[in-house]
């Protein structure tokens, strides 16, 4: 498979460990990437959504990218989340991460402001001319409102930009449109999905990777998915991916707080249910989880682990 | 009127304007807020949305907030927007904000970020402990999407977190239930209202302030109208008004580009027509108008000055 | 004011008493007609959102009309809400409420249908052409979702299609542009504002009437803030409207149950502590507000009439 | 396959042809249904959104239903759209379905109305008491805006209320959770996706039909894509489905009029190009598209079939 774009496979959103009193757990972070290495992962993907970016301070974020580079240490590519506001901001972030140890970036479309399409390529075109190192593009438009049209993508895939596109937009019907334009042009752009209960579909459908938050829980299980996928297996991707939803279900067992909390709190919880984390603490700003939520989330993971012929590899 | 809040009255939401190489033109700068403070304004508002303040770096806000601060020479207040995702990013903008001259602060609900009412509170708590400036919150979901509940900007009033809230939600029925609520708490929080062409209708509510984008254009004309009302004399208030809204279809002339483009364009536009601006220039990130519509938007401030007995004070 | 348009002053949008198995209560409604009618309102609307025109069959539909149209005898014009999906099918209802005594129809745009502008002006053109009664657009968007751009709402007044718009919008900005529109035009168009709270606030941007639900509930206040804002007497009005923003705390009371249930709900449950109505049933398909909501209900009644100085006339 | 749900397969929604005055084209709706049970699909489903059902008269809803019924004479099932606001008023339609020979009947959550998830419920339920014929629900927020809640949708499952769900959300990542969900509760729903271009995938993860628009245009292209599914031979299954993503262009060709103009219009003006229907007249209310759309969907069709080894059975 030497035609695979650089960013393939699984590349898991990193969560970022806390101590107790607020600060980035080096040490943690260390093992959690550690332990996805040893899961077999193509890539990890630190302060992204699910890396609780938006909490995080500069100096915070730089810790956290320069533990990631060097706990993979050229095992796997490390692709950095720079969220900030619009190109001039976001190349500050870029630099920092490039000086950290980034192999690559990932920016969404301008946040706060209003742009149009035209906007929105320059953006992209302005970053990627600050920064020498690989760029893809994010679409979250749960977070970054605005999203990149299909065209654009295109676009700066053929301009040598973009070198990718992951999309957490649940427009699959968009994806499609997108997996084909970008055959049309080349296959310039390495498409991944971060649809943690649709990767066996995505997949089908042609996308180059997966990114799941769940993949901080059950690495090893995702790998076996893409493994399976790219082996045309897909009754066994399916299955995989059956055993995955049923542990997405972590997710949706917390009533209590915010999406951000119900989301990666969730992933923590299991964490620490299954040893991979000391702890569920979240970034300062995220109220942790109700104690029974924390429970309903054991038991889910609990009861999976009993139905499961395959146990996570922690 | 000893007991008007400290920020009351007309506070224009700053452009800022910018050299042919997109840095900060200081010298312009001092000189709209001179025209500004000339034509009787009770405070200025720099870095909010009209002052393109996404788009700009540290380095750049802060230069901003300094010039501001000197040319105001304390004869008004300056609330200084403070745009950044979380509250531990925000405090950092705050404090360089403070430390440039900022006489307030003006944050938003977190951005990106998707919490719930209590992560809210603690978002503009968390910013109030961390910096000793009166702090304001801004209601804009066009931008920041997740909007502080009613009982939250109440409750951060009375508990003397929050001294006022600025109000660009568009939802009035809200608008007059927050005039209420705070009535009944004693009136802890300034209320300002950003409808350019409701300031006539939302003072009659019971609105202590007003930051229209259009001040920039028209300053003394949105004095007239706030004196008007201030005075009781409701007929003259809306005939001031009618007489922006007239104006403001500025705004609407332009039909290419971004919202962020047509919306600060226009009044940048108008300001050139009326020498009150050397350029239109906007933000690195911005597209310039179309010449077309540069030139509607001259017809309409010609049009606007042909009509009306009074001229603005250029 | 002979040059009022026909729909102006206080049009509140009726309620549908029902009989405990969910027939249009047609006793109870002739007495809410002329309670209504004594309180000096200068129309009705019955089949609008309050009237829970969505859940009531085309027989249910008629009974309402006529049945209003005899108890107004003539007094008032009934403006009667024509609301299905397009208007092919509008047209139908629309003959009905011809039939059974009308004197305007109300539609709003094409629903579930997604149409762009030039269709949603042919919408109208197709109603009005079919049907000899006068007709006034009902933008709503928070259930038709489509609204009737400005530049349609002026060119169909303007061709004659259109006596008015009733705007149930928020968009209060859109609303002041349409004012200026309608007055530049020649004023073709009367504007009626459905915003129960900011009846005065609309009345001074230019109003030709106010559609209150909680005019069901105290129609007297509601008519002497009209008359008050006719007079030019302007604190008289705000003083009336801020004792009908205490009133309407009933809608923020219940907490149980859907929008349509808490809205029409509280209404009914007002209307049931102030004897204006028997029982506070709604619609089959809406259920009812838990005992406990209701109780709150009373509460605020109870609390309103104890601080008002002026009973509502029961 | 004895296990299959009564619903399964493919099930085209059915265009409506017109005469040139608007009225319902008989003979030409006898032949499409003619040539999809020729082509192989498993239902036909007319008075869906692509039926333009909300456009049409009750007595032309009624000619629609009787004509199909007729055609089809028992070969395949016919599931028939009953589109109206509330429960009351779709019972009425559903009755008309019934008598005018309907197999199963669609149904759409309330419409215009706000309603909680225990009345969405309950209106489901009052469709199902009143008409016995198998009711499937149809989520298709873009249209009717509330979704139904995947509990309630299982829960309406089990107690025998709903025998199906037609999946048009755009939701995937429900739909992957909603299949969980009927596989735990013994598959009382058969579930039937609307994504044209999505057909593979959900089959992957579990639909048991596809109810696509364009499939009007190839049927016999998606009965491949199913048969290949079925049979687990999913390289073909993803291959028709390329080909039908090719196709599935005409209706991004064009860029005239409004979103009902462009979805059916393009499936209507690639029948004319293939000889499947004589006329791509809309439903009245609808504009036509412009005649450059309708040559760039020819142009569409035109390429498709040159790049095609396989022609449309037409």
């Amino acid at each position: 498979m030497n035609d695979r774009p650089t960013f393939h496979g699984v590349i898991p959103p990193l969560v970022t460990p806390f101590t107790e009193d607020g600060e980035v757990d080096v040490a943690t972070l260390e093992q959690v990437v550690e332990h996805l290495v040893a899961s077999g992962v193509h890539g990890v993907f630190p302060l992204g959504s699910t890396g609780e970016v938006a909490y995080l301070t500069d100096a915070q974020r730089r810790l956290v990218t320069s533990t990631v580079a060097k706990a993979t240490a050229g095992r796997v590519p490390v692709l950095v989340g720079c969220i900030d506001l619009t190109a001039s901001r976001v190349v500050e972030q870029a630099r920092q991460a490039r000086d950290a140890g980034a192999d690559g970036i990932v920016a969404t479309t301008p946040i706060y402001a209003i742009n149009d399409s035209e906007e929105i390529a320059g953006h992209f075109r302005a970053i990627h001319a600050a920064v020498d190192l690989p760029l893809v593009a994010y679409d979250v438009p749960v977070r970054s409102h605005a999203r990149p049209p299909l065209e654009v993508l295109l676009q700066l895939g053929q301009e040598g930009v973009l070198v990718g596109v992951k999309d957490s937009s649940g427009d699959d019907i968009g994806f499609r449109r997108l997996v084909r334009g970008n055959r049309l042009a080349g296959n310039p752009l390495a498409l991944l999905t971060g649809h943690e209960i649709l990767c066996d579909a995505m997949l089908l459908v042609g996308a180059d990777g997966i990114v799941p938050g769940l993949g901080n829980v059950d690495a090893a299980g995702y790998v076996r998915l893409y493994d399976a996928a790219v082996a045309g297996d897909w009754d066994r991707a399916v299955a995989e991916q059956q055993r995955l939803v049923n542990l997405f279900d972590i997710v949706f067992a917390a009533t209590s707080r915010s999406a951000d909390a119900r989301g990666v709190g969730a992933f923590k919880a299991a964490m620490v249910a299954l040893d991979l984390l000391p702890s569920a603490r979240m970034a300062t700003g995220v109220e942790p989880l109700a104690a029974a939520d924390d429970e309903l989330i054991r038991t889910v993971v609990r009861d999976w682990q009993a139905a499961g012929s395959q146990e996570p590899s922690a």
